[in-house]
């Protein structure tokens, strides 16, 4: 599950809101993903130092990189729709003995209250001797929260568990390490600047203490921004283009696939708690890749593998001339009889076609811890999906991919999580409010 | 040790070759650390996508970041004076057993190729299917290779140890990890792109299979280049502005401080092997900040700690006005007689003036390693210092900063290492080259 569906194009120029930028080319779909539809005003940090910093007095202007920021309101959560950023920092948090639904509802007051003002490259409110981003500006700061199905029970809300977090089944290569899997709160901190991105989350850990504590931590990277050919899509570790076929936001079912409805009574009707609407589940997976292995693979064995070519991701089915833009043929046959895309190839099993439409976004992020004993880096894919729905969306695609993707033997997963990310919070509220006040 | 003397401001604009940058602003001394010096020709390859990508054939024009080059042949080697990039990763070796000297020539004829094809973009010889960074660009890739005291037994070289590479001495506050200390071979890898980074780390990895394996490995982070105020320079993870006082490529000393003599009877002159000639060494230290305790502190404490204003880096000696440039004053008394700089602040215990005029290159970048089980992040510095001679540059700095430092307890050193980083390699010939063929 490592090629498929990850990674939007990046828009350029970069000296804008990417927000504003989405919005202006005309992105953005009935729920309201792009500018001024959710109704909350836009950040854009870039013109005016003072605003970005607090007045740190240096006078120097912030331009370009740092100067990008996206909203922390709105309608969604940010973190979601946004083109990737660099870093991820992802943290799940356990509820501290004695927190219950009072304990929870202040931290996410807290919480959403610090990520709101980081977005805008702000301190957050209370820690002005807080300086490690001092000068940093946004550098398109997201912020994602979570809720792990142990929260409900700690916080006494177990009749507004979403049946959608039903733990994920077990699949056959699972090597789950509960340890560093599930937890009951779940914080997603993606920027263009590692420092930033480091800050962000620490200033949410900082502002938990007493209340929460981290469970497990991982930092993920994907491409530096202006470092490869845009609009290309970023290469995985195991070399290969990943996320050609990504739904791309505005496009036909996208807010379906990957949004609770907005609209209470729509989500209602869709099967989801009222307090989900405008909401998405993560899947978050630690799939580490077997390298050594899959370097040892001849080039023909790699692509057969994927069913894309490695160089510029083109689709086996695609012939002279093809790209990574070219349709998947799933049909097609080489001159010999054998399919393009052979039978077990990742890109057959993964596709939508083969699993009755089920689809999610993906926004995963490369990892290496290290080496392990033997050598082999500790290095893979943070796979980071979000869906309506993880029963129509990762499961099935999921569970055939287990038994029957030809890239399944390269890959384990180490850790998994489930978690409710609740629609975007307004300006005087705070993420998870309708569930918290429910 | 983590205030003074990091990071150089970064030249703008970035689309040119950062080498011939800084032999376009004049900066380089006689020992020939800028363009042209060392004789050799400057890879810039941004105008060429086909020589980045080894022709990749998808078209697009590489341009910014990802088309910044620093060669890999000169006189020193690359990643000591070049501006910081993004990513480090850094990784010590072990040989493997039965790998000698012919052994270790092979491996660094292979390494020294492999790193000067990747620092122009290039795939390594004879890795033309690992396509992991196909379209990545050099983005300003540089990996620099040292020697640790081991090497020289395992590989027959015990008459070539400098006398410089005797072990640190214990200094009262280490609490140093052997096994993530020391190694026999060092292997500095710094991009501005995160992937490039680990692609280089992990073809070198693979190239040394069978002769030497990782004995550890750590990642570090810089500011996101044009995330910041140019040319301010960086914070560290406790919020101060870290580097001022680094010295400047270029300035009266500089050469003499972080190389040893370029030419070899001067070098032996300088009480140095001759195969040292333009080299360096580099101190490697894990430096974990008590960053719970030190976010406890008030504002004033820390910056009486630092002997700086967090917020713009001006020296507490410096009165209004004054900034991070400002020249410290370690005379200056406040109104009420006390020093403005306390007596154990960080910078007058580290400075040059305090230590018979110790100074030493720092390239240091942070790390973050997820949390301890009390909670606090297990981050820091990832402390890097080059000098000509660690017995007059490392050595009675630390010895003074442990004994008498106040920002010595906020800091547990963790792991240690010191290598010998020989000069560069010319086209023709390979890092180390001196030393194993004497």
């Amino acid at each position: 599950m490592t090629d498929e569906d990850n990674n939007h194009p990046r828009p350029t120029p970069r000296t804008v809101s990417r927000r504003r930028l989405l919005g202006a080319a005309g992105v953005g779909g009935a729920a309201g993903i792009a500018l001024g539809v959710g109704g909350y005003a836009l950040a854009d940090a870039g013109g005016d130092p003072a605003a970005t910093t607090g007045g740190s007095g240096d006078g120097a202007a912030l331009a370009g990189l740092g100067a990008d920021a996206v909203p922390f309101h709105g309608t969604h959560q940010a973190g979601i729709v946004e083109p990737m950023q660099s870093t991820l920092h992802a943290t799940a948090f356990d509820l501290t003995s004695g927190t219950g639904r009072p304990g929870l509802v202040s931290l996410m007051k807290r919480w959403s209250a610090a990520a709101a003002a980081m977005a805008e490259g702000r301190t957050p409110p209370g820690l002005t001797d807080d300086q490690v981003a001092l000068d940093a500006g946004p550098s398109s700061l997201t912020v994602t929260f979570g809720f792990g199905a142990p929260v409900f029970t700690k916080a006494g809300l177990t009749a507004q568990l979403p049946s959608q977090l039903t733990p994920l089944p077990p699949f056959p290569e699972d090597q789950l390490d509960r340890a560093r899997s599930d937890g009951d709160l779940w914080v997603q901190v993606c920027a263009d600047d590692p420092l930033v991105a480091y800050h962000a989350m620490r200033t949410l850990q900082r502002l938990a203490v007493g209340q929460a504590a981290p469970r497990w931590q991982t930092t993920g990277f994907s491409r530096a921004p202006g470092a490869t050919r845009e609009p290309m899509t970023g290469r995985n570790l195991m070399g290969q283009i990943d996320g050609t076929n990504n739904p791309k936001p505005g496009s036909a079912g996208f807010d379906a696939t990957v949004f609770v409805p907005a609209n209470a009574t729509a989500a209602t009707a869709a099967g989801q708690p009222s307090w989900m609407a405008g909401g998405s589940y993560a899947v978050f997976r630690r799939i580490r890749m077997l390298l050594d292995t899959w370097d040892q693979q001849s080039l023909d064995v790699q692509q057969r593998t994927i069913g894309r070519r490695k160089d510029n991701g083109a689709p086996l089915s695609g012939g002279p001339g093809s790209s990574e833009t070219t349709t998947v043929d799933l049909e097609s046959f080489d001159p010999d009889g054998s399919l393009a895309i052979p039978g077990d190839a990742h890109i057959r099993v993964a596709a939508a076609a083969s699993n009755q439409g089920a689809a999610m976004l993906r926004r995963g992020y490369s990892y290496h811890d290290g080496y392990r004993p033997d050598g082999a880096p500790d290095a893979g894919l943070l796979f980071v999906a979000f869906q309506a729905d993880p029963m129509t969306g990762f499961v099935p695609v999921q569970r055939k991919l287990a038994r029957g993707d030809a890239l399944s033997r390269f890959l384990v997963h180490e850790s998994s999580g489930l978690y409710a990310v609740p629609g975007g919070a307004s300006p005087d509220g705070y993420v998870g409010q309708a569930l918290l006040e429910s």
